[in-house]
């Protein structure tokens, strides 16, 4: 749809947590000081793998939670990159996860769209240990609700059942929602279950050759505001 | 289990097609004289992308056949590797897709199979008129029976639905069936379903992080020839 064409205007947003609100590839700068000039490449390979394994557990119906596969994503990104990891380093790169960055226009973000009315909330593959710890570290607890765990269907996105929570959780159905993820995958399987979807498209991906595209597409998380007039 | 654990027997050999009889990476070389110094980065790309629009795909319950999410992971990955890829180019590549190299001892690991009156089988994500024309090319037709492709259950692997497709095909039990795949999430998704597995590690990947591992692991395909003493 081009952005020009008047939306609806949607009565909730949720947002995807990693990669979205949080910054998954902070990480790099703790593992660049452990492995000078091969911090980038973990991070992008750890990203990797961490989503790999959420999908072949939710295929195969055997969910772990996303804490235990972060760690099996990190394991697997330095055994393939040839990197060293002991327990210390390990343990290093954990915590620094669970303190991920969060965006710096979040805040504005998510305050304007309070001042407008809009509720905002979380619908993350995270389980809710980590998710409650990272909302806390990024100062964003005030604005964020309800928060959204895979973990209570023991499965992750794109399986409908995790979408599901949104419509669930706020009593509203779907197409009365924007979902919004930096990450194009979950942006298309949100757009497939109903919602309305904003990419936020950081990195300048190519869009996903499917059959579908995201409602619209923005560069950064400021975007969601669009679909508020200020009344 | 160690690999000097004797196994029971299995009655039959199923195995994956693409990466394992098929050498998905043979298509860098058509590639490589495309853009010249970018094969093997296009090659690389184009399978993980096909394998992540299987799983979107599959989880989302939005089946395509495997001939179209390869081209369009294909078109993905010419795009972000910033490659031009024309109509013809695009066909030319596509056509070696479906005419892909097999590796050099799969003939003699279906022949010896045969002697040892071992039945051999493929079961693999791809669709039924790829996977008949890449049989044929690879003058395999004689060897492998049943066919089994995931396009009858518009599912892909991991799946279950479709590892089931095995013991239903085959009339025997998940425990009697040994399945054979060079994609180490593959080999993990079947072992999870019960059968026994052997992973071909062509490229030395390391093992998934995952909660189990392949029955065994090899170097190349005639080691299926070990879970069959001849008698």
């Amino acid at each position: 749809m081009p952005d020009s064409v008047p939306l609806p205007t949607p009565e909730a947003v949720l947002f995807d947590a990693y990669g979205t609100l949080f910054d998954v590839y902070s990480v790099g700068l703790a593992a660049e000081q452990l492995w000078p000039g091969r911090g980038d490449a973990l991070a992008l390979l750890w990203r990797d793998k961490q989503i790999d394994y959420t999908r072949l557990c939710s295929m195969s119906g055997r969910y772990r939670p996303f804490w235990d596969l972060t760690r099996a994503g990190l394991r697997f990104a330095a055994q393939k990159l040839g990197l060293p990891l002991d327990r210390a380093a390990e343990d290093r790169l954990m915590n620094e996860y669970r303190h991920l960055s969060a965006f710096p226009e979040n805040r504005e973000v998510l305050q304007a769209l309070a001042a407008r009315g809009v509720r905002a909330g979380i619908l993350s593959n995270g389980d809710p240990d980590m998710l409650a710890v990272a909302v806390k570290s990024a100062g964003l607890q005030d604005w964020l609700n309800p928060v959204l765990s895979a973990h209570s269907v023991q499965r992750f996105k794109t399986d409908a059942a995790v979408y599901q929570l949104g419509p669930q959780a706020l009593g509203l159905p779907a197409k009365k929602i924007l979902f919004v993820s930096s990450n194009g995958w979950d942006a298309i399987g949100a757009t497939w279950f109903g919602f309305f979807t904003l990419w936020v498209n950081r990195a300048g991906a190519p869009l996903e050759q499917l059959d579908t595209t995201p409602t619209r597409t923005a560069g950064n998380l400021r975007a969601v505001l669009d679909f508020f007039p200020a009344s």
